[in-house]
């Protein structure tokens, strides 16, 4: 999917989020930890729930990895559930990776070639080579943690740099744009630093951005979508916890439902408000 | 193990190399491919023809993550086998992991508690909520990339920061350092930047260094042993595709066995020069 087939997703379901499956395991209902695949189990009936309010989902691979072998599994077969109810879902894996070339090459063909993610979160800090592979497939992204939402991220992210008297997270924005094109990378700019969204902004006009951060984390989606969105919305919202673990009894779906419908609803509020609907 | 049962076995071995397993399956011998776990296979053979000559092994994620299932329970089968060998090996998953602190904790959990792993690689990029979880594990050590041996390096570690006049990669050697003790936090530093090595030992005279980029990659094994050494050794050299992919016939193990001695005859040179044995 390229950007203007993200911006028709978001006008045609009104909304832009993104809902995170960060299905730790120990924090799935009672019920559901004795399955034989307990993670899938708990994805399969959040998306039936939930698919018709996101347009995106995203999969932390750390929840996944946890549990080895049959986390894998859940994994995999979380994305071909999510393809088999619609084609047009932006699946992300938040995987973070960052290695040398041949290694970032097999990440990409894991990710996706083999599981079949549109697009894979990727730590900058060892440069151009180890995010080139994962540009090298069409209609996939390469989404750059430029700000993330934890307080670490002061630790070198906010880092002022002698060159153009500019922050880390810049010089990350500026360089990273020329590495691809408005339809293979996107920007992870945390919700909780809203402060930031002008500088990520002057840099990236046009690119959008994937905000994490809502809900559970403390960012406030008004807020973020006030500096954030663009002529052709340009950003996506995620939450996970405060969504898919509102509620651990067996009506958890229902409850998930509820708490995206929500944010859906206070999204198309945002979506007329910049006359995008 | 801490920094002293490192150097004991420095000093017991005469060696301080690490074997990188980066067993990518399209690189294995032919005859190897069919096998029902092929990359076990390899490493097996790999190990029991090397342990005698190196201190450490490093398994490189992105190769077995790229097989799914079969791939991680390869990826758990090596590292209980080289527990079953020599239970004093120190072995390193190279995750390069980076993430909030609640996934953080969780890659923590999978590869220390679950697999079993010494050490995790991570990517400073997001501060230090996202490598505190890998320091509070007695005997476990979180490995940090400061320098990488790939050219991205360039991009964002050697920028030059106003507070102190210093490259990045100096201000999270200092600030990484503050995070744990010589017991607990090691550094990546490239091997094919051995001009960088007078910097790095300015700020972590002590710590040990995970040295990747020997062989395939270019790095010189002399030159970064002449800068990074220290009273206690304080490097480990990775070597990988050299070694374990020198040949692709039947006689690979002991190929790489030939090519690991090699390094280790020079090792003992090097640890005799400095009067370390």
């Amino acid at each position: 999917m390229n950007s203007d087939g993200l911006f028709s997703q978001v006008r045609s379901k009104k909304s832009f989020l993104c809902i995170g499956l960060d299905s730790e395991f120990e924090k799935l209902p009672r019920f559901l930890q004795s399955n034989e695949k307990p993670q899938y189990d708990f994805n399969e009936a959040i998306i039936l729930a939930t698919h018709q309010l996101a347009i995106a989902y995203k999969l932390n691979t750390a929840f996944y990895e946890a549990r080895g072998s049959q986390g894998w599994q859940d994994m995999k077969d979380t994305v071909n559930f999510i393809r088999s109810v619609n084609n047009n879902i932006f699946i992300i894996a938040d995987a973070k990776r960052c290695d040398i070339g041949n290694s970032a090459e097999l990440y990409a063909r894991t990710f996706m070639d083999n599981l079949g993610f549109d697009a894979v979160t990727v730590s900058p800090y060892m440069g151009h080579d180890s995010v080139h592979p994962f540009l090298q497939r069409p209609d996939k992204w390469a989404i750059i943690l430029a700000v993330t939402s934890n307080k670490g991220a002061e630790d070198y992210q906010f880092r002022r740099l002698q060159a153009h008297d500019e922050l880390l997270f810049e010089t990350v924005i500026k360089t990273g744009i020329s590495w691809g094109t408005q339809d293979n990378i996107m920007f992870v700019t945390g919700a909780t630093q809203p402060e930031m969204f002008s500088r990520i902004r002057k840099h990236a006009p046009n690119h959008f951005l994937l905000i994490p951060g809502v809900g559970t984390q403390g960012g406030n989606l008004k807020e973020v979508s006030h500096y954030g969105i663009n002529s052709e919305c340009g950003i996506i919202v995620n939450s996970s916890r405060s969504i898919i673990f509102a509620d651990s009894t067996e009506n958890f779906a229902q409850t998930a439902y509820q708490k995206s419908l929500e944010l859906q609803k206070e999204m198309i509020g945002i979506l007329m408000d910049h006359n995008l609907l």
